[in-house]
């Protein structure tokens, strides 16, 4: 039986969405594997649209489903339409997208809340105990969500945001950005990637361990 | 000597602008290698914004250069500061931002032109003896700047888009998705990426072929 595995995506740039390496490597790994793949997005404007030339905001509206879909090529559906029980696992890219469209970690730190489509696939995912993969600052999304199961992950090596996640209940675990964490308990693996990477091929290195882990534990 | 290699992006989504795994692949396999990479992008505006959802204009406005800031995560130069002798080659991933921004391939065919800092790139590195990558659709616009000198490359198998290139001069050289073609003469390496990939893998086979080859011959 040919696994599934669907990817979440929060827009298209690491700026105010998705971010693209870390996304684009998902997808290659999770084919490569022999696994079908899915993108997912839900259907909300982003929270803000920023030029990734000066970083400044652009003033514009855009939409997380549809700019996300210049990633996935077209072949994507609305975040709603995602069933724990059609997949084996869900994997989170990072970028800013997953802290300010998947929920407003980026904004609120301890005190955020998680898109109520995020939360429920991801209790949808834990329920059914099928794994959960989580990118870069994506991680942060999962220790809302899991804090109270205790969810051990990775994020970094910053301190501050180490901590922030700790609040919420989740445990930290500081890993290099070639390695990944896997929680087998709550069945979720993490890897740091641009948290810490110095380059596309350090994203490479921990993002294909982590999918690696992902297809073989579902 | 670290080896230098320019990427030339066209936007951000493969409707509109770069075809983004394309993009994301010739990043990774250049940076794999050792070598060092610098994006560079023309600072225009886009000839259309395409809904990567529905596939209908979005009426906006967006520049080519800004958006692919986003694949090259802000690290990016006007294509206009793209000198060839500070690099040992150039490549360009394909979208149709390379047949409708870098050129007007997409719209004109064989009466198409080239983009002023597109052609003057094309032709500095052509006449430094440095080699030319081109992916996917974006061999239309070498077919176009080194026509007159035979060019043989790569477009995938339609024969329309086979002749109208051979119009401009090139010769057509049929190769399969995990193929590349090397002109030695003219030191332009092809491959037909998307023009034929059912998947990021097939993409991501040739596009690493490309790259290989590209580094062994600069």
């Amino acid at each position: 039986m040919q696994k599934k595995i669907a990817v979440v995506l929060s827009g298209c740039g690491f700026l105010d969405g998705a971010e693209i390496h870390e996304s684009v490597l998902t997808m290659l790994h999770v084919t490569k594997s022999g696994a079908a793949l899915h993108c997912f997005a839900p259907d909300i404007k982003q929270t803000t649209v920023t030029s990734h030339l000066t970083r400044d905001s652009l003033g514009e509206s855009r939409s997380v489903l549809a700019e996300s879909a210049r990633i996935a090529r077209c072949d994507i559906g609305d975040l709603k339409k995602l069933d724990a029980k059609d997949f084996d696992a869900v994997i989170f890219p990072g970028g800013f997208g997953a802290a300010l469209n998947l929920c407003n970690f980026g904004t609120k730190g301890a005190d955020c809340t998680v898109h109520p489509e995020v939360e429920r696939v991801i209790n949808a995912f834990h329920q059914a105990k099928k794994p959960i993969g989580a990118i870069c600052i994506a991680p942060a999304i999962v220790a809302r969500v899991l804090g109270n199961k205790g969810v051990e992950l990775t994020i970094g090596t910053d301190p501050g945001t180490a901590q922030t996640l700790e609040k919420l209940g989740a445990r930290h675990v500081n890993k290099k950005v070639t390695e990944i964490h896997y929680d087998e308990k709550n069945r979720v693996a993490t890897t740091p990637a641009y948290m810490l990477a110095q380059n596309i091929a350090e994203v490479d290195a921990g993002v294909s361990r982590l999918v690696a882990k992902i297809i073989e534990v579902c």
